[in-house]
């Protein structure tokens, strides 16, 4: 078993899980673990739903509220079928973990499954001009202070040089983030893995010289297809940033050149004084 | 009291309200106005709440999910505070309406409130450039058949003339639409009317010749600011269709330029043989 799929929910209830030290940032677990987490309850809680189709295996959209931070750990995942539709089912979330003797949530979500099998994208953005992953910056070619957060170790990423300025303190400013991933044990994409992988990134916030926490508010990412094995094409970009909040889009294009992912996150920015103008 | 506040839940239970029958599009209530509905419920939740801070007065963020259309007449919302934070407030929103006998819902959704009050905007994008309202074309412009929806007559809705062939069977093909919004009875924009205003224009699905229903399933938006008075610039995009999904962008500058909202959302297409390729 992958080291992914290792901490999503499995089992008859489907809802209690544990997140490994492995994927945390910082003190937290990432926030695309605890969406694939949440997600596969979902699946599971969707598949045992007398008025479910068993079609509708795809997350195709989730919108998730991150209230407090993940910590590795056991966690719990209460599931609601809201709606099971014909084109999409659609239920919500509810992360918690036990902290200080009693049950904090974490995340609250709500997600629709559907079909992508099989499906023709009629129009799509095309993936940036980006050099092969061999000549691209992985975190072994980082500077020796740079320390590597826990979850780097999961992921092959190997970040575009003209976007990854900000390792050496020379951001670009232009707030934007390219990199090739995959998971580091081999284990190929499907549309759970992109959820989780749309939030694996570093934060685009270190391209315009924010290089603190910026953690994610609110999330809401789509996937548009069923990926192709191999390397992910990742883009970030931000365009707005205010009073302390700001908003990271991600493009996610599988090896065939198929744009089979995309979200935008709000998240907010904890490094007053850093950076270009007041946060 | 302006049209647009007529319809928002208000009261000591916060939670009961009237859908007027001036806000349809074909037999559905307008999105944007169940999601205001909502909001302007949780708001009131919020107010009461002993944890929350009085601050948190303006909309932030909020995800929506479309289950069923609603029509016009009476609506509940029920509402629950998931946490009162420093930076924002978190609720989730159940919008029913009772239909054959039994409570239906018609929307299911999470907010977070904030306050935006004397918020500098550090980075955003410029408005594009566009012809002034008297030169775009309203509604009154419009060819002999065209019959407006309801919701066209709350508005007051100019559109760029380069966005607007698919009136006259047209369209750009570039998946693009851009007009100058602001409500007909004078109503000034705030945080609330922004977020129901992202999603107040005709489906961008018009501007690639697809003329039919183009149904919201999920809906995000963020408020950058608070608006100020005056004409707000609407433009809508969309980069990526498929599978009878398509992704729309909405973005609102105020009438000083500022970026004061953006939205994404996921619709279904539902004209089969129409537009480019398979859907």
């Amino acid at each position: 078993m992958s080291e992914f799929d290792e901490i999503l929910a499995t089992g008859a209830n489907g809802a209690t899980g544990r997140f490994g030290d492995g994927w945390v940032i910082g003190n937290a677990v990432n926030g695309g673990i605890v969406m694939a987490a949440a997600l596969s309850a979902l699946a599971d809680c969707l598949a045992r739903d007398p008025a479910e189709t068993t079609a509708h295996v795809d997350p195709v959209v989730i919108s998730a509220y991150f209230t407090t931070a993940s910590l590795p750990g056991e966690y719990h995942v209460d599931t609601e079928v809201v709606r099971a539709g014909r084109m999409l089912s659609t239920g919500a979330m509810s992360v918690t973990q036990q902290a200080d003797g009693q049950r904090v949530e974490r995340m609250r979500a709500i997600a629709s499954f559907g079909n992508l099998g099989d499906l023709q994208l009629d129009r799509q953005p095309e993936p940036p001009t980006m050099p092969p992953p061999e000549q691209c910056l992985s975190m072994h070619d980082s500077p020796a202070q740079f320390e590597a957060p826990a979850i780097l170790h999961r992921l092959d990423l190997r970040l575009d040089p003209a976007s990854a300025g900000w390792a050496v303190g020379k951001p670009s400013m232009a707030g934007r983030m390219r990199g090739w991933l995959r998971m580091a044990d081999g284990r190929e994409p499907d549309p759970l893995l992109l959820m989780a992988a749309l939030d694996f990134l570093p934060p685009v916030a270190f391209d315009l010289g924010f290089m603190g926490w910026a953690p994610t508010l609110e999330f809401t990412g789509h996937v548009r297809k069923r990926p192709a094995p191999g390397w992910l094409l990742v883009e970030l970009a931000s365009d707005t940033l205010g009073g302390g909040l700001m908003e990271e889009d991600a493009r996610i294009w599988d090896s065939t050149g198929a744009l089979v992912a995309q979200s935008r996150q709000l998240c907010s920015i904890r490094v007053p004084g850093a950076g270009p103008g007041k946060v």
